[in-house]
């Protein structure tokens, strides 16, 4: 079996499952957020009255936190009634960040667990060889009541990844570049396995970029082995209580694809499809009226730090802006006390509330027609910043902080040299 | 004559004026916000064609900055093809902060000025010895063609007050004591001059919070005698060109009133009026599900250094949100470099974009049905910060802070003590 399997063999308690298979598997946590307040109504019309186990939920304000509408923050109130009502002992509020940041930050996520999540991005727990999926409503509602869920055992595909990276190219131009060749529905309702040597030395930061994109691709979920990296990071955090997947030997992979990276370019996807990508050279002159380095796929301390190294000492053009959103207050404060956010700030950044931000063009930097944003983001459909009639390109932090700085999509190498770039 | 009066009849260009005449003045320096694209529209339809004067016009993206909806990105688009239409040659976008602490900042406010802007609360500027008032978008089209605009000398009320603050007491209780002994309605069309022994020793900030509120009283214009706090700030981010204007001795006050806030309490103004003040040990205990410092009353330097003195090392109610927003990126940068904003993220709060945040409700903490906010605001009108059905107490920053830590509308002077409160 694959680890992705042997994970849900365990889960379902049975002894082994396969591709194709409807298993039954118990959660190992539930996260709710505040797009989602109708899983509680349809908890309660499905007749819930208490959930499965208050230690393994939690609710996370962040696509709209702090409250920009009133009916956000009716959302918020009510959802704060029923984590009370309910005595969950996790909970996130509107000072802490994204999803997918706050639950690992807070120990929640460790190898080998099966997490749900109101989210499609839940991939991303992939990178700490959790088994991550997004769900909607009505299925969270189920679970809820009952810890359980239904689940085809997906397909494996193999991704694998070799090499380094040339300077100036980051995770974020890879998974792009891994997407524009293999196309947008290439993993639907598969699992994606990124390996290789160039995703066996990466950090914590580029492995959780690398999975969360997956779901753009169709993914049910994604999976890394975890490495020492990931490993020193849920031991702090979480403990040393749980058992690491392993794919057998013998597991033969139905889909493979295999990638070398060392020369590639800083990639970006062309509004409006995720799977458009090209190299940043080949991009014709693009005006950019708005960089956005932030969210779930790109606001996290490694992030922010590209941008600060490119960005110190310098001014962002007078036509452009910059929103930069730290992932979590955790990430803000690192990225304080090292300096990166009065650097930013000082070269014209809007800095706002951890959260998702303007990602989903609920608030904070939403676009008008006409207006391009570059985003570090992890979607470019018509429409997802604000209005339809904007654009958007997906690029790296790198490619947003340099195209902050000229006003125009910017390939960053030109502006590579820093010490800690 | 007034030194009001004088401000006057400089920009009139006549020998003297007196209250109740009509006069057309020179204006000194305009200010338009995000909340009031029609300015444009209105300055179309009169035949505008450019401005009178480029150097002394601004836009400020404060009320909906970072842009919360594609309607207001739609604005700040409009608006920025204005500035770059009109040659402005100063303009302040989402990344700077509310007008009325960023125009100062820039160098834009001094003695003796009539500084017009879109905004009520600019009055503000009477801290700096300046006739600032708030007008409308057909009134302020007008000033962008020709550079006047037509006043009644207004009647000026003389407002004295003496005395040295107890501790826990802040400039915001005072204004808000002499609110509710005076009424809401009590200088509409008047100007007020702040004077006595304790204004004569405040700093630009606390100068302000005074000026600021005058308008809630109805006041067209606020004045105080230029001190030296106010004259070395000015003159590092201004210079020294200007005169300051100073009144007659012979000049009789038609009004006043004189005040002693030696002994006075923290005081709070309670639903829904901002003139329904009580010291706050004589309000009923009330849960607080928000507390707001920010904006153009509360979020200055002063404001946040005296929260961050009374939470550093403690932590927020769980019941309660404290939403904290620099009323500037210069603020947000000092608090910043004095480890406020560390402090206070790490109580708990929620940062985010310096500008108007939730004063008036466009995003960044609207408050739902039935919850009661705590604000270092200006105003407590149902509907100000979100839901009708809310309520919000009027305190200083200090009731605000101790509120967040309680979660229930809490005396300040029991949690005084820390060196630098």
């Amino acid at each position: 079996m694959h680890a992705i399997e042997k994970i849900m063999a365990r889960a379902a308690g049975v002894p082994r499952v396969g591709a194709g298979e409807i298993v039954t598997v118990k959660v190992d946590f539930a996260e709710v957020n505040d797009l989602y307040l109708q899983t509680i109504y349809s908890f309660r019309e499905m007749g819930g009255t208490s959930v499965w186990d208050p230690e393994k939920i939690c609710f996370v304000f962040d696509h709209y936190a702090p409250a920009p509408t009133i009916r956000s923050a009716q959302i918020h109130k009510e959802m704060r009634g029923f984590v009370k009502e309910q005595g969950l002992t996790h909970h996130f509020d509107i000072n802490t960040g994204v999803c997918h940041q706050v639950m690992p930050e807070a120990g929640i996520v460790r190898p080998g667990m099966i997490l749900v999540a109101t989210d499609s991005h839940t991939t991303t727990h992939g990178a700490f060889g959790a088994f991550g999926t997004g769900v909607g409503a009505t299925d969270m509602a189920t679970i809820l009541i009952s810890g359980e869920m239904w689940m085809r055992v997906p397909e494996v595909m193999k991704i694998e990844i070799n090499g380094t990276l040339p300077q100036g190219t980051l995770a974020k131009d890879v998974i792009l570049h891994v997407m524009g060749q293999l196309g947008a529905s290439a993993a639907v309702y598969k699992a994606i396995e990124f390996c290789g040597t160039y995703v066996e030395g990466l950090g914590v930061s580029d492995r959780m970029v690398l999975c969360n994109m997956a779901v753009e691709m169709g993914a049910k979920t994604a999976f890394m082995v975890p490495n020492e990296a990931v490993l020193s990071y849920v031991n702090q955090r979480y403990g040393t209580d749980f058992e690491v997947p392993v794919t057998d030997d013998d597991f033969e992979y139905p889909l493979s694809h295999v990638f070398d990276v060392s020369d590639l370019p800083p990639q970006v996807a062309v509004p409006h499809r995720v799977d458009h990508v090209m190299p940043i050279d080949q991009v014709e002159e693009v005006p950019v009226h708005q960089a956005f380095i932030g969210s779930c796929t790109g606001g996290r301390l490694e992030d922010i730090a590209v941008a600060a190294d490119l960005l110190r000492g310098k001014q962002i053009h007078p036509d452009c802006r910059l929103v930069l959103i730290p992932a979590s207050s955790e990430v803000f404060l690192e990225a304080n006390q090292k300096g990166y956010i009065e650097d930013l700030m000082k070269a014209g950044a809007t800095i706002s509330t951890p959260g998702c931000g303007p990602c989903l063009g609920a608030h904070e930097g939403v676009i008008a027609e006409g207006e391009v944003c570059i985003s570090a983001t992890n979607r470019n459909f018509p429409g997802r910043m604000g209005s339809t009639g904007g654009a958007i390109y997906l690029g790296s932090p790198a490619v947003a902080a340099v195209s902050a700085l000229t006003g125009k999509l910017t390939d960053p190498r030109k502006y590579w040299g820093g010490e800690s770039v």
